[in-house]
């Protein structure tokens, strides 16, 4: 398996996709990937004038900078058969959005068998925010809203523990709402056996069969139940994750 | 029908209950209630010691509050039959915390019916947060993690409209997740024709039969499928809402 599972797509006030582009360019280069099956499902805000409109900009958004690293890509959303573009592809990116919408778009349209095997049989996989959620056992540890009822909250199960993308370590001044970290080790008690990494905006893993990388500028942050949070620097070894 | 639904709890840095104490009083006194049944299911987190313990711990909270307002309290959760329990109290409180976690225990006990035609019947409700939500036709505007997967998303549907508690206007500086407003945004888009009502911590609804008021120190926010959002003062009329 190759995954790139990063944590958001665009910083604050920045362009889009641009803390991660050299970082999907290294996994393009090394992976010899020149095509793209594109999965906008979770992108549904982007236009006022339905669904199939925000996933024509959500694809051309991503196009414009795939395209710019010399990857061509093609989204499942209104040509052609979407198994047949995923298995005509070199590769499958997942987009960030709603993970609930995510998940019940991929159970309808038969999606989730069909990327869980192929990314098990090799596919490089690239996914971030609500693709990241989409990579784990299931969607519990999304910070979404749940705006839809998914016919399961199990996901792709191709790694054995959660992520919680765009990790944040504070609420705003003043607000009473639980923190992340509360609603993570509220997470734990509900699911002690599974590890939860909190990955921080301007970090992602690459995964490579049984190595695990954490990548970009912040260190991560893993929960465990009954265990005290601890943090991991890029570089150090992570390996323990998959096993 | 009489409810209380309450965006939060406790304002960050007071003590528990402290800002609806008066709130809660006035309802209290209106509907002559002397008893109240505890619903305490969404407070997964307050001991490491097992839910049991932790439910102990948050209805020992809730009474320590309600007995100065000369009302007793009697959680579902240890002794006794929940029904019963509900039953032969006045009022019925359901306090917050995880909200998939209370729908998920609600159906598991049978009590999502029970809460729901006895409420119809003319028993007072009192929620905060997560018992706010609720009240809700569905839980699809919470704000919490999905920590298990419940029976369904439908709740008690006492009200024709979502609540979204601790409304937030802003995401905490340098951060790019989705703002609350962007959340409800999309949950209009999936679900056009439900209307949401942001409710700022500080603030609570009080609904009577075919009358409804915003009360505490907040404006309301309310949001509808292709219409800009509009703020309610406390006092202005929202009877609107039951329609």
């Amino acid at each position: 398996m190759n995954l790139l599972l990063i944590s958001n797509s665009t910083m604050a006030g920045e362009e889009y996709l641009s803390w991660p582009r050299l970082f999907i360019l290294d996994f393009v280069r090394e992976n010899k990937i020149k095509s793209i099956a594109f999965i906008p499902y979770a992108g549904i805000s982007l236009s006022k004038n339905g669904l199939n409109e925000s996933y024509d900009i959500y694809t051309n958004k991503v196009k414009t900078v795939m395209e710019q690293l010399g990857v061509t890509v093609t989204s499942v959303h209104n040509t052609g058969t979407p198994a047949d573009i995923i298995e005509n592809s070199d590769c499958i990116m997942v987009g960030g959005g709603n993970t609930f919408f995510l998940t019940h778009m991929l159970y309808n349209t038969g999606l989730m068998e069909v990327i869980r095997k192929t990314v098990i049989e090799g596919k490089p996989y690239i996914g971030w925010s609500a693709g990241s959620n989409m990579a784990c056992p299931t969607l519990k540890t999304t910070n979404d809203m749940p705006i839809v009822e998914p016919q399961s909250f199990n996901c792709l199960n191709l790694i054995p523990f959660q992520i919680n993308p765009h990790y944040l370590d504070a609420n705003p001044d003043g607000h009473g709402g639980e923190t992340r970290q509360q609603r993570i080790e509220e997470f734990l008690i509900a699911n002690p056996s599974v590890k939860v990494v909190g990955l921080r905006e301007g970090s992602l893993l690459h995964i490579s069969d049984d190595k695990i990388e954490l990548k970009g500028s912040k260190k991560l942050r893993l929960f465990q139940f009954e265990e005290l949070p601890m943090e991991f620097n890029p570089g150090e070894n992570l390996d323990f994750l998959l096993k």
